[in-house]
C-alpha cells in the first residue's frame, strides 16, 4: 500500500524559493506564470497487511509528527490501495 | 488555473534522504513503513486566460526545462481548472 503526502507552506508564510523560481520563469519568457509555491512530496510504502483505516491513521500521525513542521507547514495525503 | 507538479527521483536513483526518514520512523516504532522516497512538489498558478491545452503544454515545458533534472528525476503533473 502506498501513501502520497504533500507538504506545503501555509499560505500566510512567505516562500522565497518559489518566488525565485517564478522570477526565473518570467525572465526566460514564461509570462503566464503568476505564482509558484514549492513544497515537499513523500511516497511512503506501507506493509500490505494494514487495513485502509489503519493506514490512514498511521499516515496522518506520521505526516503530523515527522514530515511536517506544524508552525509553518500543512499537509494533505492520498492513499493508493 | 493551477498546476501541481510532482518531481521524484527515478526509481534507479538512491534516495538517502528518504532512507533516513524511513530509518527514523522505524526507530520510533512505525514498523509498518517499508520505504520512503522524498520528492518535490510545486504549485504553479497560471493566468486564467490560457486554454487547457496551452496550460498543459506550458507546464510540461516548465517541468522538463526548469523544475526537473532529467538525468536523475522524473515528473508528473495535474492541472486544476
Amino acid at each position: 500500500m502506498k501513501a502520497h503526502v504533500y507538504v506545503t507552506l501555509k499560505t500566510s508564510v512567505l516562500d522565497p524559493q518559489g518566488q525565485t523560481i517564478q522570477n526565473a520563469l518570467r525572465k526566460i519568457g514564461y509570462d503566464m506564470v503568476e505564482g509558484v509555491r514549492q513544497g515537499k512530496y513523500f511516497v511512503v510504502n506501507l506493509s500490505s497487511g494494514l487495513s485502509s483505516n489503519a493506514a490512514r491513521a498511521q499516515i496522518e500521525k506520521i505526516a503530523r509528527d515527522v514530515l511536517t513542521n506544524p508552525v509553518i507547514e500543512e499537509f494533505t495525503y492520498r492513499i493508493e490501495e
